[in-house]
Formats: C-alpha cells, sequence, structure tokens
C-alpha cells in the first residue's frame, strides 16, 4: 500500500497511481459579482456520458466513507469549501491493487475534476472551516443496486479518517 | 407588465407566467454528515440533453445581469447561498410579452430546478449573507456567438437592481 501525495499545479490530465484514476485542472474565469467555475463539457474529450449531476454537502469534520459503485464512474469537482478525498483500490487483477491515493479538491487553489473509475472504494471529508459542496456529474444515473457501503472505520482499508 | 410572487411549496412542475419558464421541487435528502441535493438525470421525463455543467459562484450583493441566450435553455439550481432571479420576456411573438418574474432559488428552503427557455432575459444577485453558488446544467455547451448582454442598468428592462 502506497499513499502519494499529489502536486496541486499540473495544466492538463493527471493520471494517478490507482488505474483507471485521474485529474485535471478546471478552469477559473473571473468575473465581476464572482468567478465562474467550468466542470464538464459534451465536447470535451474526456467527456463519456451524462448519467445524472448531483451534490452532496459535507459539514466541516464529516466524513462520508467508504463507498464503491460498481458500474458508474464518478466525475468530481468542489465549488465551495474543501474535500480530502482517499481511494483505495482492492480489485484483484488491478494492476494497482493494493494502492491508495489521497488528495484535496476544492476553493480556491484546488478547483479540479476528479474522475474515479468502478469498483475502486473512495472516501471524502471536510476539510474547511465551512461547508463543502461535492459536485458529482456521473455517467449513469445513480441506483442503490449498484453501490456498496462499508463502515468509515473498517478493518478492510487501511486508513483511519481523522 | 407583471411581477409573479412564487409560492415555495409545490411537489412538482410550475408553470410560471413566462411562456417555457418553469420550476420544481428536487429532492433534498438527509444523510450524515450533509444533505444530498439532487439536480438532473438522463431519465427525468423533463431532461432533454446534456450541453454542459457550470458554476457561477456569486458575492452578497453581487448582481449578474443582464443575459440572453438565443439557443441555449438553462437548468439552474443553487446548492449553496441564495440568489434572487428576475426573468424578463421581451419576444416579440410571446404569449407572455412584456412579463417579469422575480423568484428565489437556494439553501435551506428553496432549492428547486428553474428552467429558462432561449430568447428571454435574466439575471440574478446574490440575497445572502455568504456567496452563493450557480449550477447550470444546460442543454448545449457554451458559445459566446449565441449570447446577448446588456448592462444591469438597461433601460431596456424596466427593474432596478439594489
Amino acid at each position: 500500500m502506497g499513499i502519494v501525495n499529489v502536486a496541486q499545479t499540473v495544466s492538463s490530465v493527471t493520471p494517478l497511481s490507482i488505474d483507471g484514476l485521474w485529474f485535471r485542472e478546471l478552469s477559473v474565469i473571473p468575473t465581476h459579482g464572482g468567478p465562474v467555475m467550468h466542470m464538464l463539457r459534451e465536447d470535451n474529450p474526456w467527456f463519456e456520458r451524462f448519467g445524472e449531476i448531483y451534490f452532496s454537502e459535507v459539514l466541516p469534520g464529516a466524513v462520508k466513507a467508504w463507498k464503491r459503485h460498481r458500474c458508474q464512474k464518478q466525475n468530481f469537482a468542489v465549488p465551495c469549501g474543501q474535500l480530502a478525498f482517499v481511494i483505495y483500490d482492492d480489485r484483484a487483477n488491478s494492476p494497482s491493487a493494493g494502492l491508495m491515493e489521497r488528495l484535496v479538491l476544492g476553493r480556491p487553489d484546488a478547483y479540479k475534476l476528479l474522475h474515479i473509475p468502478a469498483m475502486v472504494w473512495y472516501g471524502f471529508s471536510c476539510v474547511s472551516a465551512t461547508p463543502a459542496i461535492l459536485a458529482n456529474c456521473a455517467d449513469i444515473p445513480h441506483s442503490p443496486d449498484e453501490a456498496d457501503k462499508i463502515p468509515a472505520n473498517s478493518s478492510r482499508i487501511p486508513y483511519e479518517w481523522q
């Protein structure tokens, strides 16, 4: 198991150590009254399919973990506050089986698009003093049938949430 | 010209006085650590097409107005803070030509989906003490070629932003 800290200044797609996991910088356009922040367009080469857009508010210090989707792929951005994400790969046949990543997304310095493949575990916690908003533009609509959950303190995943 | 105040408690789609303009309640699901908030799914009967999802932050008291799209239709939600929207119809052949609507969207009591048709003018201002986030899941990607802008204080639209 390894933990990789991700540099926060890159201009294009950044593959992470876990197979299928990547992030890329998103444009933040200064505008009178407040910035405009891009997330995803149908003509982005990395866009696959629109299934659903929803939000998850995370209160300061709160943890939402662990979750895994069997089919759905996640596209995350954090337009408000800051979230620390931990992603863990225990896929039997994955070239990155056993690896873990941790990275922080949010405002004002880490506004990125984080892509999470199916069948890896992920969780997140709010590390800002104000509530954070997770936006997820997933490739298929949410269905509880294809999602697995285990408790944040499960011994199955070698990570301790603060 | 008329200004209509919109009741905030309805369970399904609510057509407004301007032709093609409507809103509907969105689910806010209480969850440990903070609520999950629906916005739009590909299997919603009212979903047309995914073009782009982006955000616009609006600082307290700031006004962003006026804008009109010739082709793009807007689907707005406000997952953070509160925004007051004003929509004005000056379409020559519209059954609602000359009408204006004002409504507030945002947290915690007015989390809704607001649909704005093409060719009407709209603007919004942040009426919360903290920054608001506008999420727009539009039916086509943004293109400056199909958008018109006029200043917030234009005499063309009979509304005074505070």
